[in-house]
């Protein structure tokens, strides 16, 4: 380090006696994680310098100084030329020490109007927004190949589960449409979060706003913000937009939890309902017969990191009394960590999902098995006259009688069905194929192929559209 | 129970060899909690009759025997003659086997095209839907007394905090006006999460649709949904408006931990800035002179209550497959405890928050103390020419120097003064006052008086026009 | 309420000069939860009055109508007969209340030495301790089922499955040994909670111990504790005990969420490994052909439950300064809630693991696919003087033939499998016969029937020996 | 990378037709965290490779080739020469691939009767065990200066506080012995957890042993375990001890989090109870004249961060069934940021009490207003024959009347004060004092300064002599 960055080190050290001890210096800084922000600290000093200078605080001399000396320093950080220091706390006082080391006496006219508490605040929300993007691009892409999967697979049929207990058949696309009606509230939540996110707190300065003639506004429209925030001290320590990302990181992470369950039970040898490429598995050190789905395993296993960052968060502010303390240093690592995660699980299940095949003969004959078509009985039994009630006693018993030697309800004979009920006919066979009973549900929300063909386009609509 | 309920009792019995074990029974019921229910059940069922009848699977006939049968049974639960059944285990079967008591075999008949999986999920949702409306009435309720208490306190000076130590002064308005802030952000989320809940799963049926020709759209209009779910496999097994609401309660628990957290201190002999009124306080069995602020304190601890149940029904859903599980069950007490509890501490803030004194000359006197003023003085000088960083090194000293005597900066003599900076002159006096530091910082965001009463309006718009 | 019971009402009246709000006086009220305490509060009070007598502070008579107006009271509670009082606020208030109205002034001496500060500690320590004691009998319970069970099954070959992948053939008994492990660390983990839950608080009083001359070993000794507390101060606002509780509970329904996941796999028409009785089984409103595992599926739904609570707690005690604080009311019902679940899901669980019907052969058959052996194939080879990674490369190599044709390694001819390995001779077929494999783990830990066998053994003695 | 260790590269790679998704290979890998464990995974190996050769799997050459060349790879390591490759997955394959490369033929042996899943469940435990101990010692000399500390100031006095009003005067001393009882408590649960971690999983291969006549006691002995763990299956999947360690390290950081929140509300102008070195504290980059509390602050915001973990390793937990899921790999990231945060935390807080200044003078006088001594009067009328209830009604009359002129009740006259009580008399000013109300309260667990003195000697020698 250089001298003058070595004078320019504790940059609040006016008032103090003794140095702070080494290890309290390592355990406060944030350096550690924060420099990764460097970029959005940098986009937001360059939007301050211009700001201060159309407001007359800089001239616009100095505005150009500082603004190329800040993209010569960003340009080191991008070549891997920068020296991080500790001592220097965190990515702020390292950039502003670098920039006056680079230009002099100007560059220490940059932190004025502003503390590190806005600045803090301006910088990770600049992050986030960009990562939101990024984030709600590939969830779009994850849909994508979800809905085109459930065109594919309009006229599969599975069984569908309750209590993991076959139930009645339905269509795969019509499961893989209900995965996706999940990803979009996800989705409508992340874009509702992006607004509380889009707000400028960049001139609240350390809790109460500067007495300079600062043009908020115009800071808000240099970086894309849909305008500044309305009260300083909620501004400097409001934490919300990382709360609430997280609570939209915990609900995708469960969601894809549960797809993940699916898919692991799904590859079983006792399921064996699909196919994950070799390339997203991996094998075992000491079985070679091992074709292990580590991807949904994974990912099923990521929804507790994202769970426990929102509980962090939560914890962090419960009990903080305004306006910034030290305590708000901790949102960082959680929030980088959430956002990583949810990027890395959406990426491999946007990759994964269009490339996953399906057994259509296993899925078929699981669906034979378990009774499933007993539900369409009954409804037959219901045109025939009976009460709801009724019939479903009536198949029970039917049920019951059938499960004794191992048969399902069409194996049945007619006369073995008329001794449950004298009103079956022969036309009962219909409603007992799976065929029958998938297309007898083509109301909206229904598992008929020609619904879910219909649902499908207007999942895709409503993507493209915009929540 | 009649011989009429006790036949109904095990709805689904036909299958079945042996009856529930009588622990299994009361272990599995949940006619305990979801009875709460009755009303929106009812609602819905009265909904559905009129739908299956508009579709012709019920005759005008039934239809109105089985809507005078509930309106019927509704009045005898409201009226406390109800009596709950654990072998029939949920709310659902319990007013259902009341109606086929009170109307014969008509009432087996509404059962028809539904499920009692999107049944509960039907009824969940209007039950919430309205829990939502009165809530955000309450919090609006709040938010009025806030921003009335901030216009009132807009001249009154107090020492803002960082780290909880004087940073600068600010006002006490400006200090409720971030409050509201906070508010104002839960306010829109509890709005974002009411588009979500308001959409109707029934037609589901237990997980595939149903073979009636049900009207999905007419029993949304009647029950004043925006329109029904579009996937039935999801409507049965969506539990994310539970969890949307419960983030949206921690947060908002985490604020008022935060308001409660400086109401504690700011009632503390300590700092004695304001008085709660002796009703919103409790006394001690064994120390006759205690007055504790109870109603902080406790809603404080509530948080913990709040974000617990967020962290319960988000390991609830993890790695759950579709369709519907028993698990499921377990959504609803924490749901209703949540709603319960956000509820009663709005409702004791939205009372208490109006009735506050403000101690005006303690919180003057506070901000008077720890240099609150410094920051001015630096601004003061860079308006002369130094750099910001200079700037802050010299009042740093000057600090130290003051501090070494006990006086504040203002005590200092000129002489003293221009020891730092020759460039101090006699108009420093007028920085260094409290007036003069928060009347500095009028703009948008700032404490200045003049700004905060200009907030209070606004932010009274914002609240009376709806997020 | 008498009016001897209305005047008693607020026992710190003096100091107020307005009454509480009455919506203030239901929300800060604890006695609709904590009146479930009554038996430990009256307990401790009367351990309480011995102490006091023995000290001289109360005379014999007096302890004697206190004592025996204490029995009256508990006496009215167990009938129904007491009316409890939310202006009374706590369990508390209303006893004593209860009492000075039975035997007149003498009742208001009870509270000597003493405050509900350190009463609440006592009594919620005598209640967890004697549902500790509870909790670790059905827990018990449950081992010892589990063992039986295990040795049931000694023989039974099912599976081994990693990542839901069938690994390596295993015994139905070493898996539930497997279940009794975690269960066995539970139990050592209630065992060390109830050490530090058994000491004696009482004497703290508000927080800082009294000036009456008290024995607290001789209250210690009264109530079965351990010792007395060392410190007031911690003793009145240590939550520790509910807190490290909680803990062990959520392992404990971690471990029994594990448990039914695997019995709902087990019961699936996929695995069909086990059958649950009928009477731990539900049916469908809809589908009649339905017999749902809610006992194990409601289990591992109220893992949620205990999470949460755990995390309530821990958010509860965040940043409290000492001592006692209002906050700290909100500890009762998560913990009693936790109590009440455990309870709940081990009575379920020790009824029902018992009465499990293993289906032999279905476990058997599925142990058979999967290429359960190919490990057994690689130590072979091994042991003919190959490195382990070679070996396992041949074998990958060999079961990728293998599959090619849904072959299992034990249908290849001797020819086909010295394609891979020249060394492979005849007896390659004991290791890869399911008995061969599962016999050859005969070590401490392993899962040979033989083992199994002698573990069970272990495991009873060490349930038996007591941790 | 060498073409031998590319080679080595997939060491399960024989059954598989397509190579690994590059980006899933980076996203399953887990090489990034766990080559922290190198030396605990060398450890276990040379300890293994020496059982193995005892047992007669390996010859002695091949045992000491093995052990000379795992030296030497970490040797390597520890010189920062050694390239981690993304590629070999884990740490396991990292170091087994370079002994390979540099021992030859031999190195592929030592994986003979082991599997990776029972490797790192064996290196994590070795890991915990180191961290386990050195926590224990980093939290003794924590507890050793709070004791010291306690003794020093064994005669200050200050309010106790309930509700964060004052109540009684207690002496500083005793407050610190209230942290120490909690930290003691946190000390025996450390090393209760210790006993559940010190045992060996190695043995338990993939999942069901090895065929290999292994010596898993000789093992144990070897690494230092109390003894091999019982049941392979539960050896594989266990993941206790990581949740009970994160259990007690929650419950360390909750404590924390209260001594923070105590010594940033002491270090406020309002309180100004303590003085923090500067050493310990930061500055502000905007206001000149703070000095920021950071250590207790940032310590508290840990909490946040510690509680996360645990709630995402029991989410993590929740519904495995048995035996290794991929899931388990996220259990290493919470487990390190939790010791490394334990660590941290008691670090800062050892170095920083025992150079707390208290200052005296403040603490006395705040302990002199707020009524401190009204307990202590209302217990001199019950020794006078008053009920406690009707003394606390007395003391509550003069309370109001001294507070209406802002008087304390050590100021009233001795006439004011018989106003209230015929039978008060000049002797009532003794218990009115400080001292005299802290003297008096010296059993067991009281706040006198001689049980204070006492106390701390016991801590002292409770914590010397080991839980």
């Amino acid at each position: 380090m250089s001298d003058e960055r070595k004078a320019a080190a504790k940059l609040w050290g006016g008032r103090f006696s003794e140095p702070t001890d080494a290890f309290v210096e390592r355990f406060t800084a944030s350096v550690g994680f924060d420099q990764r922000l460097y970029h959005h600290d940098i986009r937001g000093s360059i939007a301050h310098a211009r700001m201060l200078a159309k407001v007359g605080v800089l001239t616009s001399e100095e505005e150009h100084q500082i603004i190329e000396g800040l993209e010569a320093v960003h340009a080191d950080i991008e070549a891997g030329r920068f020296e991080w220091s500790v001592s220097l706390e965190d990515v702020h006082m390292n950039i502003e020490a670098a920039l006056t080391e680079r230009i002099g006496v100007t560059g220490k006219k940059l932190h004025t109007g502003r503390s590190r508490n806005d600045q803090i605040a301006t910088d990770i929300r600049l992050y986030l927004r960009d990562e939101i993007d990024a984030i709600a691009a590939e969830l779009g892409r994850l849909q994508s190949g979800l809905i085109e999967l459930a065109e594919r697979e309009a006229d599969t049929i599975m069984p569908g589960f309750t209590h993991l207990q076959s139930a009645q058949p339905v269509t795969f696309g019509h499961h893989m449409l209900a995965w996706n009606e999940m990803l979009q509230r996800d989705h409508e939540r992340l874009l509702d979060c992006r607004k509380r996110v889009n707000r400028l707190p960049l001139g609240a300065a350390a809790l109460a706003g500067t007495s300079y003639p600062i043009d908020r506004y115009y800071t808000a429209e240099l970086l894309g913000f849909d305008g500044p925030t309305a009260n300083s001290l909620d501004s400097v320590s409001d934490r919300d937009f990382a709360i609430e990302f997280s609570s939209f990181a915990a609900l995708l992470l469960t969601h894809l939890s549960r797809f993940s369950e699916e898919l692991v039970l799904w590859t079983s040898a006792q399921f064996s309902f699909v196919d994950l490429p070799d390339r997203f598995c991996t094998g075992s050190s000491i079985m070679p017969q091992k074709k292990n789905p580590d991807v949904p395993e994974l990912v099923r296993g990521k929804t507790g990191r994202v769970n426990g960052h929102l509980m962090s968060l939560l914890t962090l502010m419960k009990g903080q009394p305004l306006a910034y303390n030290k305590d708000n240093q901790e949102d960082k690592e959680p929030l980088f960590d959430t956002v990583d995660t949810v990027k890395g699980c959406l990426r491999a299940y946007a990759d994964m999902m269009p490339a996953l095949t399906v057994k259509r003969e296993n899925t078929r004959a699981a669906a034979r098995r378990g009774f499933a078509t007993a539900t369409d009985l009954a409804d037959y039994l219901v045109r025939q006259g009976l009460a709801f009630r009724d019939a479903h006693e009536v198949v029970g018993q039917a049920v019951a009688y059938a499960d004794r030697d191992g048969r399902d309800l069409e194996d049945l004979e007619l006369a073995e069905l008329q001794q449950f009920s004298a009103t079956i006919r022969e036309d009962v066979y219909e409603v007992l194929t799976l065929e029958g009973s998938v297309s007898a549900r083509a109301h909206v929300g229904g598992t008929a192929p020609v619904r879910v063909r219909e649902a499908a386009r207007e999942a895709a609509q409503r993507l493209n559209s915009g929540p």
